[in-house]
């Protein structure tokens, strides 16, 4: 994921910003699970594309991108990733904020 | 910015999500616009809020949030951001997307 731009269908399509601010806390078993839920979500049907960074300050955004709020319905409620959204209130999120957006423009640099 | 969410209102709203590749060039003319722009968005009509974040390798993501496509349009064309955004094409960015997208839903690690 690191340094690569999804690659996103024309508009409309749909935007989850999932912000985030980490613990200290176990450093390994977060990025485990961080890289499970990114190589499970990318086969979810609707899936799009993910594009996420980390600063130095511990804040994080990722944005996945889906085909319509089913796909995001669906992933949300998947079993493995319910208990990794579990694990991360309990122990790696300080906090976090998730917005659930329609995209409806995109450009880039050179359009 | 660094480290904080925004405090949006209850959705709908407008989200504009900026993802970047830096160049290594200039980074202290960068940082420096970079920091003006910020200053100045917030001064905006209709600005609600933002978060940014850049990670070791470069990829950055900035999410700044509006009340409407009008302020968005307002911003884009404000004659100081547009000097940014050609220096940003010019020098400071390997390469970018932005999306404009409408915000439908929002929740937190409490709510």
């Amino acid at each position: 994921m690191a340094g690569d731009f999804a690659s996103t269908p024309k508009p409309p399509y749909y935007a989850v910003i999932f912000t985030s601010a980490r613990t200290p806390v176990d450093p390994e078993g977060y990025a485990q699970t961080a890289e499970e839920m990114l190589r499970l979500a990318a086969g979810q049907p609707g899936f799009l594309g993910i594009e996420g960074t980390r600063g130095p300050d511990g804040l994080g955004i990722t944005v996945s991108y889906w085909a319509d709020l089913d796909s995001i319905r669906a992933w949300k409620a998947h079993a493995d990733h319910r208990t990794a959204q579990r694990l991360g209130r309990d122990r790696w999120y300080r906090d976090y904020r998730t917005r659930v957006a329609l995209v409806e423009r995109e450009y880039g640099m050179h359009d």
